[in-house]
């Protein structure tokens, strides 16, 4: 380690800082290039990669040789040069390199080149490995972004952060789609939201957030659905109704992308994600008035269904897009039918809710809405849908002692991610995906 | 709401800057007190209490009437006035009262008093009410606060933020002690902690740190143990050895307790938390050394044992704190027969390994290490313990492909805010307990 230890260490991302300068990088050899006289070598660490260029390939091969396979663990000591074809404006010269630990077994996919060529499965059985890909992790740091921005504007607003317990005794809203547990012989479930005890937590602290797993049964296996995700949860009370609630998810928004844009330029040119601008007030449309749109401009009756179809949110993004140049749609007022017992209804069309879905570019991204406050709706709610009340007793107890009108909303973070760069298959915007046939990596 | 919505609200804990002026505050009723011709309310909101003070109880009366308990939301209308006799040093004149949400239940525990009189069970089993006691509920605002003050740290080295599955195909350390689910007819199981995920991830992005769930199904019913609960997870890449780990949770703890001496100093004196110091290098001592020194100090002779009891942890606390005034204590080097598989050895006494605990006020706080990172050592690992390799496969396959030395930790978040307030029992430091007879709230 006599070389390795002479310089301080730096990343490959402070590499601009040291032009002129001998410095000392460490990390995974990410790709070899051999060409004529030249040696390039791209050595990644856990912020970035960097260009080695040598003119004496014998002194590398002599430290590398020929079984020595990428993802080998090195240390590389050398000169910082500003150069205008190197990627990043800047390369290290006359490297010295040592090993420190050797990799010789052939890499189950190839991740030195831009692309990856693996197919999706081969992808998802190697995500372990696969995740290492500079494209691919760089999702995954953008993933981070989100979170902090998250919770960087919430903790402005005087949000505080709650984590909620994951194993429950009764399923949050429905009897469907809860994963049962063993839990000491008793039978419980893994939650499907933290939505019971956010409401509860709005009693404690008024506003809360929490960033955690949730957990959905659903036996679906479409591009769209994996059964365990990461949901970014707000609930906070005194609100005037619905349309508060989409304010401050206006303004999360915002901060998340203005935060992704000034903090994560490396990251979007990697993933080729294109960030959207938040409109000081995202358009809005009621439910019925969306259903009318869709007849009087694409001809189809969908008056009378009681929820939106994929199509339909693809022509109201379209819509969007066209009328105000906006990536973004609050579809409000979603009939009471659909809507899980907590909501509370418009109180001028009670067969309406006080709920709202937020589309993105023409997807449903966020659901939100307000919710029953008073103990004597909860119990007529329950009463009403056939419900008995015990399994809720505690939930109904933060209403019984008084609650404010309150309300909050859930943003997937992989599906967010996913449209946010495109990607064809939420699995790819999740670092290790549970789906129905999937429980590894 | 005419009187309401006259002046915009503010948070209880603004009102010294708004002396002089007209306010509005919104929240519970917390408390009221009518002494002679004076009416005393407390309102409190998500982040404090105000006092009010009405001259004119009659007017108050008319108001809230007989039948208002506490916990009535309310809008309060007033005059900001300094009073050296008020809690905070300031309070609301001249209040014009309106109530927004009655209760008119007798509320199932009394939390208006400073001290909470209920009995731990009945805490436990109201805690979607208890949980608004200040006192109780400052115990979770300083949660927030540690959570954020250790990403913060994190962050600022260059950590990335992770979110791993919390259902795994297989047991994580060893196959005891965790929760089945049936996942569409497989057997799954719920992550006992993220450690193989965290590892893996150091081959992603080197530094890695995750906020989440973990879960035990270990069937103790001590005061010290929960069977979910938040794990503040650390692990990361190019180490020396497990001394540059604890280098690490060296600065996290201190960073946090900064954090939370300057941000919460409210909520300290609520909990009655003592802040410790963290020292500038905190003091080690070897497993091996802690033995010979108990035997020595206290002519108990447990040299053999492979662990240390709790009042071994309590006898070396108490040396910490003689020898060193630190609440804080490393012993490292423990037995590689208490360890898990993919601990580190000491290179020199291969029966002891490269781990440790961090001892605060003589209990574990804290447990971390260096782990293993060549895939041959693993094999030779999982061979010696007669464990397959097949469910480890993902895992590994980090391991084959570049691992540098790594290591990291895991802090138990209602642990150390235990240990911080002195509270009697964990579970009163956990927001929502499950425990072998808990499942609600």
């Amino acid at each position: 380690m006599a070389i390795a230890t002479v310089v301080e260490r730096i990343r490959t991302t402070e590499l601009s800082a040291h032009i002129g300068q001998q410095v000392r990088l460490q990390g995974w050899l990410h790709a070899v290039r051999r060409l004529g006289g030249v040696t390039f070598l791209v050595l990644r660490d856990g912020w970035g990669t960097a260009q080695i260029v040598s003119e004496r390939p014998d002194a590398i091969e002599a430290v590398l040789g020929e079984e020595t396979q990428p993802e080998t663990i090195v240390c590389i000591h050398g000169l910082v040069v500003a150069s205008a074809q190197a990627p990043g404006g800047v390369e290290l010269h006359a490297p010295q390199i040592e090993v420190l630990e050797p990799v010789s077994e052939p890499l189950p996919v190839l991740i030195g080149k831009r692309e990856l060529k693996a197919g999706l499965t081969t992808q998802l059985n190697h995500a372990v490995f696969v995740n290492r890909h500079p494209a691919r992790r760089a999702i995954f740091r953008m993933a981070s972004g989100v979170m902090g921005a998250y919770r960087e504007y919430l903790s402005s607003q005087g949000f505080t952060e709650i984590q909620t317990p994951k194993i429950v005794a009764s399923a949050t809203e429905s009897g469907a789609n809860v994963f049962a547990i063993d839990y000491f012989g008793q039978r419980a479930y893994l939650a499907q939201s933290p939505q019971f005890y956010k409401q509860i937590m709005v009693g404690v602290f008024e506003r809360v957030f929490e960033v955690g797993p949730v957990f959905r049964a659903e036996p679906h296996d479409t591009t769209r659905h994996v059964n365990e995700y990461v949901s970014l949860d707000v609930e906070f009370g005194f609100i005037e109704n619905h349309f508060t609630v989409m304010a401050l998810l206006r303004n999360v928004m915002a901060h998340i992308f203005t935060a992704l844009a000034e903090r994560y330029a490396t990251e979007i040119a990697l993933t080729g994600a294109t960030l959207p601008t938040v409109p000081l007030t995202i358009p809005h449309i009621h439910f019925a008035e969306a259903q009318e749109l869709i007849l009087r401009l694409h001809g189809v009756d969908v008056r009378g269904e009681p929820d939106l179809a994929p199509q339909d949110e693809r022509w109201l993004g379209e819509w969007a897009q066209r009328e105000f140049g906006s990536d973004f749609l609050f579809v409000t007022g979603y009939p009471m039918v659909k809507r899980p017992f907590y909501t509370h209804p418009d109180p001028a069309r009670p067969a309406y809710s006080n709920s709202f879905d937020l589309l993105f570019r023409g997807t449903e991204l966020v659901t939100g809405g307000q919710r029953l406050h008073r103990y004597a709706d909860y119990l007529a709610a329950l009463a009403e849908r056939n419900l008995p009340t015990i399994p809720f007793a505690s939930y109904l107890e933060a209403f019984r002692y008084g609650m404010p009108p309150h309300g909050g909303f859930a943003i997937g973070l992989e599906r967010l991610l996913m449209q946010l760069t495109g990607a064809p298959n939420l699995r790819l915007t999740t670092l290790f995906p549970r789906d129905l046939g999937r429980l590894t990596p």
